[in-house]
């Protein structure tokens, strides 16, 4: 019964609900395929966060885009 | 100090803020009643999450109410 | 399908089995009270977390307890 | 490599890309300072939780706010 | 610059080296193949939970395995 | 009332008492000074999470410190 989170930053107006399929299937298979879990009771939760409210290398990733990073 | 975070489905606009009181009561009393944790040092956060986001068995929870599960 | 995560310090030697239980089906009934959530696909967490690791009011919980908090 | 998350409540329209920016660099700084961190592969991520959310005391943050505290 | 925690139970002495790296590859990819996403900036997080620290249904892990689910 | 979660790797036997004191007294200071926080109500907890659980650039942390990095 895993539980998995996937974080991304909010680009473009966010990814699409085909994307966001594309996530739960292969990470509900990945666990299965390694883990033998089962997909019938496996979460996967995607959170889109603001690129103001994500940070690397000390910066927003809202600065580090406009650097053209 | 217990720190409690419920995340759920955001459905039909989403639960109200009376439900969210309770849900907060309930989880603040129940880490009392079990492990006599002191309520003033208790925090309960509630994660609503697009149903896009969310999947199980493989499928998103938007394609699931599709299908009328 | 909620999720619900508790985080609370390991302390005196940890919490029992018992009241982990107790942790597990009040969690459970309280999504199913107040929202009408389904226990099978309700999941509960709970994390342990040593008193050096979480602090409050910017001392560690070890300092806490020494000072008799 | 550390992940820091700051989860803090949104009010009065919430905090500036200013201070999301000071949260970053002063997060980063910290562990950097104190573990020698490297700057490049820290992430900060700040998720600003609606009061209604957020529980404290048995009660949600909007109440108190109401009540002045 | 996603961010992936898998949560899953501990059981029979937990996962191997081998199995955490085909999980941390796969995430990883997913990541890329889905989104474009740079593999230098993803972070997998694996946590193992004990299976008395796990409920699903109102019941522990611990006690579902007794009951040969 | 933030908390504040910060997730590392444990190495050579993980980080001392002192430098998780640092880590918890400038994360409540940081949260004091930018946002005017209080600290009697700001939560810092810790995670130290295995070399072999901890991914980047698709390779566990283990198989970089094996590599020099």
């Amino acid at each position: 019964m895993p539980y998995v989170n996937i974080r991304i930053t909010r680009e473009h107006g966010g990814i699409t609900a085909e994307q966001k399929k594309q996530l739960i299937e292969g990470a509900t298979s990945l666990l299965k395929d390694v883990l033998g879990k089962n997909p019938q009771t496996t979460f996967v939760i995607i959170d889109e966060v603001e690129t103001d409210n994500w940070g690397i290398a000390g910066e927003s990733v809202t600065e580090r885009r406009k650097q053209g990073e």
